[in-house]
């Protein structure tokens, strides 16, 4: 069973989190929530996260509870956006070192929206990337930035490394694009049908 | 500002949950969720709701804190699926009253997906409603049963009786009906854009 690690801090975008946690789930992978704490609160859990828009969430896992050694043996990691939970996220040591780790490893690396942030900040290479509108000239120097609403940068088959960066209206694709890459296109059919979308809708 | 009451239980489905408050919220509506105790156990609290999926999500309040009258003061009331949580809130008479209230009020009722049921158990009138497939067979007999991925019985705009029953993948057009029901067309275009659906979405 293939694992995902999906971090959460105050201010993450609840719908971003929950779609991605949701749809990898019905997939078969086994989630797991870490709560990224402020850089100036690393040594405290604060228990759940208050997310963007209220909604308040109970993580599996904190980063002091989760070992770097531990975190590391996942196949994936995402990072949802959100503006305050991206910079959370995007300041702090511990994802610096976790993405870097994951990226080297040709692990899937998944960062929607303002979550793209990390990319920059745990330095990874030059390469084809997409964020938000509100981050994109942060990232336009460092990265060759585009406009799509998902960029995969590396080969998904052979578990090369993967970014997904994306937009919230396309939390669903991207999620997609994840199951394949974790899963198989197989399941991502499978998962897709009971999920009823209207049609039209471009996945 | 306009008030919703959106209702969680354990094996709500939580993207439905996430995205309509989420949604709702980015257009300036108040939201209040409000756990929902199984059946056997209205009297105690359990604190926080299990979802389907395994996210766990701390209610803003709950059927023992929040009165009848304190919750009949809203403007909407909300029903997400997941076929526990939503067998769960069928079968509350704390629900079903309010359910009615709402109906009976000409405020906005909202059913997702199998959330549906509880138009069946609260006996609300026979009129055109969906629902998730799932449970298409047991709703059929009581309601004029649409396969529309939302369906709006009654004037939307005169906050006439409103149903928006719908599927998971429909989750947004659901929220976005119910926004401009709530705050108007102009606030549904407001807030559509910046959460920039890829072109071709259904909304």
């Amino acid at each position: 069973m293939p694992s995902a690690l999906i971090l959460i801090a105050d201010g993450t975008e609840e719908m971003e989190f929950t779609i991605v946690y949701d749809t990898l789930v019905r997939a078969g992978v086994k989630c797991t929530s870490v709560l990224i704490n402020p850089a100036n609160n690393s040594g405290e859990d604060q228990g759940t996260a208050q997310c963007s828009r209220g909604i308040q969430i109970v993580p599996d896992t904190s980063q002091s509870q989760l070992s770097l050694s531990s975190a590391a043996e996942y196949d994936a990691i995402i990072i949802p956006g959100g503006a305050k939970g991206a910079e959370t996220m995007s300041q702090s040591l511990y994802v610096q070192f976790l993405v870097r780790d994951f990226y080297q490893k040709k692990k899937h690396v998944g960062m929607i929206c303002a979550g793209s942030l990390v990319a920059q900040t745990s330095q990874l290479p030059h390469q084809p990337l997409t964020s938000h509108p509100s981050v994109k000239e942060q990232l336009d120097k460092d990265f060759d930035y585009r406009e799509d609403s998902v960029v995969v940068s590396g080969n998904l088959i052979t578990r090369s490394k993967l970014n997904f960066p994306t937009s919230l209206g396309t939390a669903f694709p991207f999620a997609f694009a994840l199951v394949e890459g974790l899963c198989g296109a197989q399941k991502r059919s499978e998962i897709v049908t009971p999920m009823v979308f209207p049609s039209g809708t471009p996945l």
